[in-house]
């Protein structure tokens, strides 16, 4: 107890911390549920719950917390149990979409542990199963994937969002938009060194639109707002907001991906760069390197077997092309349109400093 | 038109066959405006709704068909929207399954045509894209199973059933089991030959409930009756027809997948035994036959390479040890516990025999 009013950048802070628990105690009874429900089949499908749970307990909970915020904006009481389930499912979203992309992109860690389809192939290896490890573990993380979108959903519909609600149509886009930007994103892989050099930009800028900046940024913020029964208005404010601030999310993303310290973002330096992601820090430099340079990184870029010295030349193009400057740019210049939106909004005052504070933790990390 | 009144008969396969119809119109027009939706992201990502569009035109719609029956002799009204969109639903659920199974099983056809995984393969190698042919395939196709995964969802959701209702809770319990049974199923191709031989029956009769027998007969059946608000004596009615009827039906699907006519079922002969499935059928192979024979089950099941001569051995081995016919004698017993239980039911005698129907073409065919 003290016998200072708590200032109302400290309030804030108690309630997002407040609600972050919350989902957090969501998402444990959720689950554990579920674990009663799976031990009545088989104790031994329980693992698919054990490596769901281990997975939403870690993360920033970035998207809870703009859904958060996006429903107390627009006048929803603070804690309500519905916001807290809105949270929960896309926290169960985001760990569905990492558990099948570690198997796409095969990762082997993940918030600095196994990713899932590795746990699984680990278990297979200690029991000496037979048949192949790798295998089992692809397919064992694909249903526990599918059980965990499944979840999410689940979860959405248990707020009892109608049928023709704006919120449910927010829920229902984000997720058929975020499935196709992860297409475009192995297409552009694949198919990336066969199309003019010239629009590779403008290719990963339209990939990072819809596989992050909408379903990371724009999609949970308008969804907490519809869900509070914001006006179109404000909702398009949002859109204005959240956007672009998601679009500088996935350009910082990359260049950690790159340039981040192992450590701290818990990958492996050049993980991207084996994965071969077209980014775009890769299209600036494809369009702004010499030609010995553009066709070194059209031939190593997706290289499994990249060497060390390999992915020192890669990062030295991207630095002497001038393409990570360009891209910090427009970190730069995406993060000022963002803020300048979010000054325009008609929402209280300590609200969109909490939304301030996320987008500039959100554009400025290193892990 | 006609001076004769239509028969019971006549009048029941009309209203199926209406039934069918609208279930394909309801799902045209839901993927054509996902379709419009994809396109003004990019239209390379028109290729996931039209993978989706060609698996859902063909198949035997039972589920889609045991859920109206369920609905109708619950009182539901003759071609409602509500359960138009139930059984669209689970067509979209039944594709989902499907396209990620023939990830996990690595089946190269479906439905007479190229799997899903390796439609994207031959994408991939018709354009001379870079990196690996057959890892693009399987991410795409993983991503496709979680759209239609979405889309199955989106449009039980749009039917509006009530978030604490029966309806919902029936949907949510069938994914979560199917799911976890598609799991057992999978660790028991990899950990079976470690187990005792003598539960493997026991092991296997558990598998086929959760992945077949409730997903495809039981829940679909139920999920009609609940949302023509059912009672629960009547859907614990329709559980005690179709709950055997499924198990019946997995079994002949088993026996189908060893000793199915490749031209009548679709999938290359001895498919199901390179896959390594530990069926029923294998689980009674290995209780009945001496121990040269189990060995060579045991380390033959499951090899890709298994050659004619191998498959013709496993073959002699399920039908010397006595383990075919006794899974017809399964099949018989569990088809004539189901029909008693179903000539029980207090339903309207033409829509009893519309799923008595149903039934019978279940457990007897041979595609």
């Amino acid at each position: 107890m003290t016998a200072f009013a708590a200032t109302p950048q400290e309030s804030t802070a108690a309630e997002q911390e407040a609600f972050v628990t919350a989902v957090a105690g969501k998402l444990t009874a959720f689950l554990a549920e579920k674990s009663m429900l799976l031990a009545g089949i088989s104790t031994d499908s329980l693992v698919l719950v054990d490596s769901i749970a281990s997975l939403v307990t870690g993360g920033k909970r970035m998207r809870a917390l703009l859904c958060y915020w996006g429903w107390r904006g627009a006048g929803g009481a603070p804690g309500a149990e519905e916001i807290i389930m809105a949270g929960a499912s896309l926290e169960l979203f985001q760990a569905a979409a990492l558990i099948h992309d570690d198997i796409i992109d095969r990762s082997d860690t993940r918030r600095g542990g196994p990713s899932v389809h590795r746990q699984f192939g680990t278990l297979h290896g200690r029991h000496g199963w037979s048949l192949d490890e790798e295998r089992f573990g692809h397919a064992a993380a694909i249903l526990t994937g599918d059980l965990c979108l499944s979840f999410s959903e689940e979860m959405f519909a248990a707020i009892g969002a109608g049928a023709g609600s704006r919120a449910r149509a927010v829920f229902n886009l984000m997720r058929t938009e975020v499935m196709a930007g992860q297409y475009l994103d192995i297409l552009e892989e694949v198919s990336g060194p066969t199309k003019p050099h010239g629009t590779a930009v403008a290719r990963a800028s339209a990939i990072i639109r819809f596989k992050s900046a909408k379903y990371s940024s724009e999609h949970p913020l308008v969804l907490g707002g519809a869900l509070a029964g914001a006006s179109p208005e404000l909702l398009s404010g949002y859109s204005a907001f959240a956007l672009p601030l998601g679009e500088a999310f996935q350009l910082r993303d990359d260049v950690l991906g790159v340039f981040g310290d192992p450590a701290q973002t818990g990958k492996p330096a050049g993980d991207d760069l084996r994965e071969g992601k077209r980014t775009v820090l890769v299209g600036l430099t494809i369009d702004a390197a010499g030609e010995p340079e553009r066709e070194f990184v059209d031939t190593h870029l997706g290289r499994q077997d990249l060497s060390d010295a390999e992915i020192g030349r890669l990062c030295s193009i991207m630095v002497d092309s001038g393409a990570l400057a360009g891209t910090e740019e427009m970190i730069s210049a995406l993060s000022s349109t963002a803020f300048t939106a979010l000054a325009g909004l008609p929402i209280d005052g300590a609200i969109a400093a909490a939304l301030s504070a996320l987008g500039r933790s959100a554009v400025s990390r290193t892990s």
